[in-house]
């Protein structure tokens, strides 16, 4: 695959900054997400919409996956998230054979992405303290939320 | 967690399956799935949506997690599923901490069932011929379509 250079990566993380904010907006669980195609392509974004459609099975990264509609093949896509992936997400990009993920960061929560580096997907873990700090806020007013959001 | 009785695993099974035939009548990808409570109560249920929606997002069990709503906890709870759960539907499993899957066949397709074992999760796979010959009858007429849904 193509090296992805870090100003890419950054301008797609900040479509699913974006994506995060906008469901913070609504209220909801500020993570958010976008699937870009092998030539760069943005196929589809979406965000958490645990509270915004009462639906516990739109993680911001499946969100992603549905908007991109039905594609013959992920090789050589890549999924950018706000928040390291569960394991519920982490086990869609291992089935369907999503090459990379890009993640903003992992300090908050930290998912599957080590299995799915074992498992061959390039991981691209960015660090950013936009996206950390988003979570922490997040989580310290409404832990309730977060923690039925992650099945804890 | 309880025992579960073998009559009440067929009884779980049939309602999986009477999803699955549905769906294959809409045209769609014959996988069923039901989530039950740990009372025994039925919380959602539901089928492949890939044909009948466009929605490559919806696998039978998640569809049937989709169903049931916002939980606050699935301790307890048993996902029934047609076919051996793939990574996808096998992480929200562990990620939600759903406690048992009941599974009508893992002949047609091996998922991520004995990495859930591995992690708690109690399996039981009940060799099931009438799921078995669901999903071959499937595959030997709509084999692009199947790999499209398992990402191969």
């Amino acid at each position: 695959m193509e090296f992805l250079d870090p100003a890419t990566a950054r301008t797609w993380l900040g479509t699913a900054v974006a994506q995060a904010r906008a469901g913070l907006e609504e209220g909801g669980i500020p993570v958010g997400a976008a699937l870009y195609g092998a030539d760069g392509t943005l196929l589809g974004r979406g965000r958490n919409r645990r509270v915004q459609d009462g639906d516990p099975s739109m993680h911001a990264e499946t969100a992603a996956f549905r908007a991109a509609g039905r594609q013959r093949s992920y090789r050589g896509t890549t999924m950018v998230t706000t928040l390291s992936p569960c394991w519920y997400c982490s086990g869609l990009v291992r089935q369907f054979g999503i090459s990379r993920v890009v993640i903003g960061e992992a300090v908050t929560f930290h998912g599957g992405h080590d299995w799915l580096a074992e498992h061959g997907v390039e991981i691209v873990l960015l660090d950013d303290p936009e996206c950390a700090e988003l979570m922490r806020n997040f989580i310290r007013h409404h832990p309730d939320l977060w923690n039925e959001d992650i099945g804890e």
